[in-house]
């Protein structure tokens, strides 16, 4: 197997050490290369470095203190105007029907899974966090209403050592042919 | 970068020959390593192989008649379950506002990602197809109504050589500290 989905893990404590330009640059352009319906590429990327903004960023998500530890976030943003062209204001959050949000979710999700991989291949630790509200991050970022927050990425080096957590049978989520 | 995310294309011509069980359960197994919310795992996989399931699958699916040349479709089905553990009634769809399918969404296509890419890793080509409504696979399927299908993989082998299709510039996706 892939030896970074084998070995990603989710982790929560970082070495305070910067990370090297060239990495970062190699994790964004393996989220470039992502796959996206009707290649519309919805993936935005806000870098935060600013121990100010982390702070502010870390008490909207759920204040997760650990999460200022890592020296960088990577903010995911999606953009519905990928699919929706028309001007109307559309304002996106956690309760919004629009089929497009559905397809933009899986289309950045895509996109930060393959930084995850990546930043494990790099020799590096992240944790996909997301235990915020549409609102807040939005006036912390100052993101346009039709924008989406698809994830907060902490990302730095760890010395970290986590097991996988347990994961369900496979036989369990495996069937054939038909649901039932 | 890591080679499969470098290297995966969307593939749309399978060679007659089927997939080794060796190499399907890799790849599954690279699903079930993937990161969710929780640790929900919400994902489930229904492995068709049969002619008739997969033109039925195929016509439901915009009818792509080239997925037909794929010895095995992988559809993945997410269970809201996993997060709402009520016993009322739901109808998942393209229009469903519940912020938990929204998450489901999200951890599922992690899921599909990673078999994307343990797919190019094992020397196999697939394709994420997603050109259905959520009622014509429940009926071809028998999907209960409180699942959701995310997506359908094609997989097989293929002597098909496709460029990487255009991607916006990192420039233009990276912002610093705030979106404005």
């Amino acid at each position: 197997m892939i030896s970074s989905i084998e070995n990603r893990r989710s982790v929560r404590t970082y070495l305070n050490k910067d990370v090297e330009e060239e990495k970062l640059l190699e994790i964004l352009k393996s989220a470039q290369a992502a796959p996206s319906g009707s290649n519309t590429q919805p993936w935005n990327f806000i870098l935060v470095k600013s121990e100010e903004k982390k702070e502010e960023i870390t008490k909207a998500d759920y204040n997760q203190v650990w999460m200022k530890s890592a020296p960088i976030f990577i903010v995911c943003v999606a953009d519905i105007r990928c699919r929706i062209k028309s001007e109307e204001e559309i304002v996106l959050d956690e309760n919004t029907t629009l089929p497009e949000l559905k397809m933009i979710i899986r289309d950045c999700a895509i996109a930060i899974e393959h930084m995850l991989l990546e930043a494990e291949e790099q020799g590096l630790s992240s944790c996909w966090t997301g235990w915020y509200e549409q609102e807040s991050m939005r006036e912390i970022l100052h993101i346009p209403s039709d924008k989406y927050v698809c994830g907060v990425i902490t990302l730095g080096y760890s010395e970290e050592i986590n097991p996988m957590r347990p994961r369900r049978d496979l036989k369990e989520m495996i069937r054939y042919e038909t649901w039932e």
